[in-house]
């Protein structure tokens, strides 16, 4: 029974590789209260969602004098939209699971999944960055790299629910080793680990003094390398003019087969700043073809401290269920 | 005033790096009759379609007794769909011409230009291999390499008219110098030019016997070493496997991106067969994100003698003359 003193709202998951986000949004995108719980990507699949279900309820539990939970979205690695699974994500080892099944167990309500990217494109289009243009991508760059792609204004899955996936598009054929067990991609230069994997390197290959030899591997994060950058650490500048010249590259290529009106980088990487924008931009446009060159806006989420990911998996459900008409909001 | 005893028709015209072919079709992809002429690259663009026009003329003489034309269609590449121009293309000594007004100047009809691998992707679409297919992309292999991108039933153009520029996706930044003045584009490696290149590379480097040494580069094609890698000549069938492997490459990043039911391709390479298909295929699959995997059937064009091109870009026009209800067909 649908009580009308109360505000409809959805809860929105965003599923990481190190945490996982989830929080309860309204209709015009606020989100009314939202936490975090660490992912443990060496957890199995039910132990994870007995633990993110339990917090979601407790979370829940304080609000729900004035709240009424209407719907589920889901934003997780490799999501396949059309079957409600998470197909054997690189970064976590959880083999294929149905993700749907599970949470209809506890919440009795639509529920939908898609990709964690996909989410964020969701929440920038709705109520961030990319508000009023019809072709644009949100390229992520966190644990994982990923990319959601509207297309004439609607998000694009795809044949198979699996488009967007640039994080494991090959930028070389012989190089680095990636979770997903091929070489190469992406994702194994421009995301967290990758950018301490280039750190290292260039300490291995290099003769400069550089505060990057104070740190352990384990305890190097990238925001250690960023900050050592404004500080003018040679090998932490070459950190991020290499990993922002991959991603260049990678961009350009991605330009040429989408022509969008923007792409909006996200995620923890993104805190770097113009280190990484300016210098991302720059190659982006160094190897774009002469008729694209300059065309492409290069955007910073237009959405605070993360939230785009929650919101916009709470949106997405919004969006499924105006579509099924299941509810009159 | 037209003429209620005629049959409508279209007239489209396939611009190529090497060759243009144009002809006339009707409403259900038949096509009346066709005519090609050299494209003669050098050639400033007034040159060009003043040979072209008149050609066109000559051939409608022949049937407009019976038939009654109503619009053109044109592919061309880096052809902006929205402006009506070709923009520097890298392979004709053009710059940038508004080809619309030089159309139109000659026949006073509704006419629209896109980029010659959309034209073929309407061809498939339409009448060829892609029938019944909401998402494909058709990857065109001939002077140049380019590709057209169906979403959700409908040609995709992108912002400004440029999406799909696959043969300008970057191989290797530090590769083969490019017509379109960058380095290492996919089109410097699996256009007609790109297979020769490779089959003279791989002689300079070869201790085999190969009858490829038996002809001036001038004089080598890619049916010669096609031919050559069937009589299994060992440097042709590396050079079809080194083709194949980088086109495969890039196709993977093309369904990481696009996650398409197919890809269709066309042009005179494929003509090769199963040489290139099948070990095309096979790289696609290695190269690709697990998940991805054998889920995409790589196809030839389903339309004979390359008159998809043709076909395609009447089609063009047809669909557009719907859109505008300028005609009752």
């Amino acid at each position: 029974m649908k009580n009308h003193t109360k505000t409809n709202i959805t809860l929105g998951i965003d599923i990481g590789g190190t945490n996982t986000a989830f929080g309860y949004v309204d209709k015009k995108g606020n989100l009314i209260t939202s936490s975090t719980i660490p992912t443990n990507p060496a957890d199995p699949a039910n132990k994870f969602f007995k633990r993110l279900i339990s917090e979601s309820e407790l979370l829940l539990s304080k609000i729900e004098n004035n709240y009424n939970l209407i719907g589920v979205g889901i934003g997780a690695p490799n999501a396949n939209y059309f079957k409600g699974t998470v197909e054997r994500p690189p970064n976590l080892k959880w083999g294929t699971t149905n993700v749907l099944e599970i949470i209809k167990k506890h919440f009795s309500l639509p529920v939908v999944i898609t990709n964690d990217a996909n989410a964020v494109a969701i929440g920038e289009f709705l109520y961030g960055a990319a508000k009023g243009m019809k072709n644009f991508v949100i390229v992520t760059l966190g644990t994982g790299v990923g990319s959601g792609i509207f297309v004439n204004g609607e998000l694009y899955y795809g044949k198979d629910g699996f488009a967007g996936e640039l994080g494991h598009t090959i930028y070389d054929p012989d190089g680095r080793v990636c979770g997903c067990g091929r070489k190469g991609c992406l994702e194994t230069y421009v995301s967290a680990a990758g950018i301490k994997k280039t750190a290292y390197e260039l300490l291995s290959n290099s003769t400069e003094k550089s505060e990057l030899t104070e740190y352990k591997y384990e305890d190097l994060t990238p925001k250690i390398i960023c900050e050592a950058a404004y500080r003018k650490d040679k090998v932490a500048l070459k950190t991020f003019d290499f990993t922002s010249k991959i991603l260049g590259i990678k961009l350009a290529d991605l330009v040429a087969i989408t022509n969008p009106e923007a792409i909006i980088l996200f995620g923890g990487l993104t805190s770097a700043g113009d280190i990484l924008f300016k210098a991302t931009e720059k190659y982006m446009n160094m190897y774009l073809l002469n008729i694209l060159k300059n065309k492409v806006k290069l955007l910073p989420s237009g959405l605070t401290g993360g939230a785009s990911a929650i919101v916009g998996a709470g949106a997405l459900i919004w969006t499924e269920l105006e579509k099924l008409k299941k509810v009159s909001v």
